[in-house]
């Protein structure tokens, strides 16, 4: 950190009462000059801020969409850099698809450089894969909003707790299908219906079995036909805060959604270990970014956006239901009742 | 930052619905060891968030409160490098000591290494100036609970703010006259009173007038009658939240009240440019801890505790408001009527 920088004097003052002696705002607004006479030490928020995040770590749930056999578990063991799906790496035979779309919470924590992460990885096994799909997204967003709610019934509490446990979902992956060809009508379905109350993140799921082309054609295909359905996804455009915000978020933008390849098995290339799929004609190396852009991914959604993606589900998605909860309530709080907490539990 | 640490899993499946696959937690407890498979990027979280407070800069309101002539504006001053008090560094002969205890809130912008600290500095005029000075602490209590009921209200609003503006006092300074004798009975009142609903620092003002030997008694004294009185001033030991905690506070509580001397006025020691008070026997040099503790306070206050001093405000003394609140209306938020809040402000 550098040593002071400028002082900005903004001097209102606030009379409270009848002032027996009259107000000198002349007086008040003398300044030091714009240099501070030395250093004071406001920049240590941030390390103040550093050793208070180490101990208490933080909360980050993501959930995965998309029909069986996109790789979604393998995807997501391959952000975290290790098991964090509730499936086992090697698919288990006995393992069938579900007759209705169900909600499959893990909980992890991963710790690194000191700082614990308390992961959520939330599966949606079923969706897509039924004969009729028409009901798919409504278990899904009843799991959205039920975190919600419990939230704000932890907020309205009388006696609240220091740290609400935060289950609301911050990122919602949507894994579209590698066709080649067009999002399909669920695709449209589900991430129009479901942006209005969730992070959507689509990616293109298994992106090895297209080439260079198809899949720069496939994407700018998929990217026109979420702009003609009206689906805004994660970065949203209108939150974006400032022109830095809008340069940055303009540019991941227009490379989503990122075809991936998930693995989470290593192989050693040119003396490396690497994470990746061994082809007769290759390895696909998925941190290659000539490979695949799953480099990219992470790093958006983990390295650079992961505190905004919480922050656009507590401002934007949280306030949304709250509001309207309270609005048909009219007005009040939803009461925390005990009794039908309970019942409300068993009903799941 | 450094690489992937370990990663501890703790599996907890959450089945929603009737399952239609039996759970299988052995299944999804396997992980790939406590080493992640490369860099996550974890502990980037950190950066993210120094980012968004470099944007967003945060509120810090500190408060001063003790007789007239104890050098609460100067310290102010000092302990934020400029002149941040509401007076001008050179007495002004035309102010009178005000009849009544008024409230002066002061705003300013610092910044020191990118970070904007949005600062109020609240000053008390008045108080312990009186012949009579029994009732010096309700404004002061006043004060500090229409800030909690300002929160409050915005926090149960159905449109609520992205930030709500903070104007809760987040420390409560309290001047000490370097009698070295003992605490006065206003002190004790004061200090006992609101120690329940702010954080209180007290300190040992103008402490050049004591001697080395005369400083540590009095600070002993001092030290005693807090504790037979019961104050329980900040960092208060119940909020200690582990060990670490306790021990670092420990220290700092040991050698409180901090026997402070303010300065704005910088003289030439030894080649360099200090603030201090030029006298006939030398220089009192604030930051020279062998003169006095002013380092120590600035380090605590605003280095080292300063998060903390927020975070205590929020999650206890606000806290503690609203419960209150709450239970004596029946449970009810306060209702936000426009009309009302105009009546209100007018009355100040």
């Amino acid at each position: 950190f550098q040593m002071g920088l400028a002082a900005m004097s903004e001097v209102v003052p606030e009379p409270r009462q009848k002032p027996t002696v009259p107000a000198k705002p002349t007086c008040a607004n003398i300044s030091m000059g714009s240099q501070l006479l030395g250093y004071v030490g406001i920049d240590t928020i941030i390390e103040q801020m550093r050793k208070k995040t180490m101990k208490t770590g933080f909360d980050f749930n993501i959930m995965v969409v998309g029909q069986s056999g996109l790789g979604k578990s393998t995807l997501v063991n391959t952000l975290f850099k290790s098991q964090v799906s509730r499936k086992s790496s090697s698919w288990n035979r006995e393992e069938k698809i579900p007759k209705t779309v169900e909600i499959k919470a893990v909980n992890h924590v991963i710790e690194e450089g000191g700082v614990k992460m308390k992961l959520t990885v939330i599966d949606t096994p079923g969706f897509g894969d039924q004969i009729n799909n028409e009901n798919c997204c409504d278990p899904i967003e009843k799991y959205i909003n039920e975190q919600y709610e419990k939230f704000l019934k932890e907020e309205v509490n009388i006696a609240r707790k220091k740290r609400i446990p935060d289950t609301r979902v911050h990122c919602c992956m949507y894994f579209i299908s590698p066709t080649g060809h067009s999002l399909r009508p669920l695709d449209v379905e589900f991430m129009r219906h479901l942006s209005k109350v969730v992070n959507i993140i689509p990616v293109i799921a298994k992106s090895d079995t297209m080439t260079v082309e198809e899949k720069h054609d496939f994407k700018q295909r998929v990217r026109k036909e979420l702009e003609f359905n009206g689906i805004e996804f994660y970065p949203q455009k209108e939150f974006d805060e400032d022109m830095e915000d809008k340069a940055e978020n303009d540019k991941i933008r227009e490379m989503m959604p990122f075809a991936v390849v998930g693995s989470d098995k290593e192989y050693q290339v040119n003396g490396k270990r690497v994470l990746g799929r061994k082809t007769p004609w290759g390895v696909v190396e998925v941190e290659n970014l000539n490979h695949c852009e799953f480099g990219l991914l992470r790093d958006f959604l983990i390295r650079s956006h992961l505190q905004d993606l919480k922050e656009v589900t507590h401002n934007i998605h949280y306030e949304t239901y709250r509001a309207k909860r309270l609005n048909d309530n009219g007005g009040l709080p939803p009461v925390n009742n005990p009794d039908s907490e309970e019942q409300h539990e068993s009903n799941l």
